[in-house]
């Protein structure tokens, strides 16, 4: 049997998820020499570190010092500045961008014609794409501009625990089924375990909507309100995320909401800990409006529980179906139209 | 139209929890006189508190001053230290014990003969009762004793957040549904949520098995694991307690796990607070056996999450059935048998 062509992985993104999931990626292209190319390039926006291209630190320190400190690096994953070079000949395109980047970054990889033939993808951006009443998975998104199939991954993945090699799960969603197997083998070790399922959109979703019901979870926090009622916010948010992937997309599956990492896991540890969690519970005890919140603890970026609820509210207003998910719309009514915090759990 | 009978309802037990429902169920029978006398009257055991006996306390000073202190409890609310004049006349009897002391209860009410005609059950009791390869829910055993039918509630419910009044759900399980309506006629109050679904087995194993978990869970945070590690734990303790379930009782609904209060809220609930999370924890940092910590941190209590687990794999060995079941067996191993808690994940 002729030799098979080794698949090149690329890395498009480079902060601190994007970090530890491609040390993940090119420690496993050395496990598995018989399917992949040893070398992983990982596209990193070019910035100055102490005078510094970081994508300079990173191939000489084998660290990134600015988005993942502390944690060494595989030798085979190499930082490359420019977007059309990192993707070049590459089979199997790893996203892990923020989803404003997307359509962009898609555009000029269209344009260039560069990746390698069957090329496919995977996206790990978080997030859903709306206009009017149509909504998009980020995976839909790339595999449209970019003309090839996309997975999805998501799950209960802080990053920081990842890179140090704690014990975590995931989950892919996949189109086709050895796609995922593909993908599996890149990510799978003893201490990150990753189920494929054949649900690209649920795994998508879970990983949007979780945010929302994270930010309802804050609020509780903020209330002093106790560990029932958060417990309660988030079993009616995990069935508001299940009844609505159900609802507007076709073929996703109940079960990735209650049995996968990606849905329940991810759940739990996004209204423990995380971003959107701290910064609703400091919105109800402190009354800062939520901008100068983003500003104050996150420098600026937007948070993605409150611009989704947003989204969502939006798409279901076109759709006439706001009603249908009580939760989701009083978070959208607390962080966008000044309801009392304290009226989170009046109508559901 | 002749004026229906009303209920007479008692509570069995008036620990934390006990006294917690307690007050909900008086405050309610007060709020529909057209259902259930008034009077509520509150088996207490009778202890010497400061030198003055618990009942009259309660009565005098509407305050069960050790096991709910702080709270004040409804004036109709009497506490009884005779278990037959607590339950005489009652047509609805609801169980809140420590699961060891229900078959001798039940035993002199059998034989007291008081209880009203037509009188039915809901056990708030957690717990199984094994023998070899037989397993039983307490509300079964509550039925048998007592030849009546026995609902079971069981939910995301620390005793303390309920009984001040801050917002929580519960999930009752009904054989009858008749029943289970006018269980939660009793208990369902604007900040007290109770959904009524058809399974008394899957509510009760959903109250006994989530301590498993917990202990899980404690190890992982005794560990200092993260919560990528916890909440992976938890999301595959979730799927053993379904599994569990619907292998060994007819009748149970995959949804009760992870839809309701009792499923996935509870789950939550105890895994991030509560006592079996605590002591495990502390039995990886300190290195203590669990006798030790169950003195030092229980008064002497049993552990009810240690003692569920290897009841479990009593019940499980009988059948040979342990393979099927990979968290239950290591926290057992853990528990029982000095494996390192390090191995936790090993064959998950």
């Amino acid at each position: 049997m002729a030799p098979r062509e080794l698949h090149r992985v690329a890395i498009i993104g480079s902060g601190n998820w994007g970090s530890a999931i491609a040390k993940i990626a090119a420690e496993n292209t050395a496990r598995h020499s018989d399917l992949f190319q040893q070398e992983v390039p990982m596209w990193v926006y070019e910035e100055q570190v102490n005078g510094e291209n970081l994508t300079t630190i990173i191939n000489e320190k084998h660290e990134n010092v600015k988005y993942l400190p502390g944690v060494q690096l595989p030798v085979n994953l190499k930082a490359v500045p420019a977007l059309i070079d990192a993707a070049r000949d590459a089979t199997m395109l790893v996203f892990c961008l923020p989803h404003q980047f997307i359509p962009n970054i898609c555009r000029q990889l269209r344009e260039a014609k560069v990746t390698g033939a069957g090329a496919f993808a995977i996206s790990l951006t978080k997030g859903v794409d709306v206009t009017g009443d149509r909504i998009k998975i980020f995976a839909d998104v790339i595999e449209e501009e970019l003309g090839m199939p996309c997975c999805a991954l998501s799950g209960a993945n802080i990053a920081n625990e990842v890179a140090l090699n704690k014990f975590s799960e995931t989950t892919i969603g996949y189109g086709t089924r050895s796609e995922g197997e593909l993908w599996q083998k890149l990510f799978h070790t003893p201490q990150f375990h990753v189920q494929i399922i054949e649900d690209r959109a649920g795994v998508s979703l879970c990983g949007a909507l979780k945010n929302v019901v994270a930010v309802a979870a804050g609020f509780c926090d903020g209330l002093g309100w106790g560990n029932n009622a958060k417990a309660a916010v988030m079993r009616i948010g995990l069935l508001e995320m299940k009844n609505f992937s159900m609802e507007f997309f076709s073929g996703v599956k109940a079960e990735t909401f209650v049995q996968e990492s990606a849905g329940v896991a991810d759940l739990i540890t996004t209204c423990f800990g995380g971003r959107n969690r701290l910064c609703a519970e400091a919105f109800v005890k402190t009354g800062k409006p939520f901008e100068q919140l983003e500003t104050e603890l996150l420098g600026g970026q937007k948070l993605q529980g409150v611009a989704t609820a947003d989204e969502l509210h939006q798409f279901l207003k076109a759709r006439g179906r706001v009603g249908g998910y009580p939760l989701f719309h009083v978070v959208y009514k607390i962080s966008h139209e000044n309801l009392d915090p304290a009226k989170l759990t009046a109508h559901l």
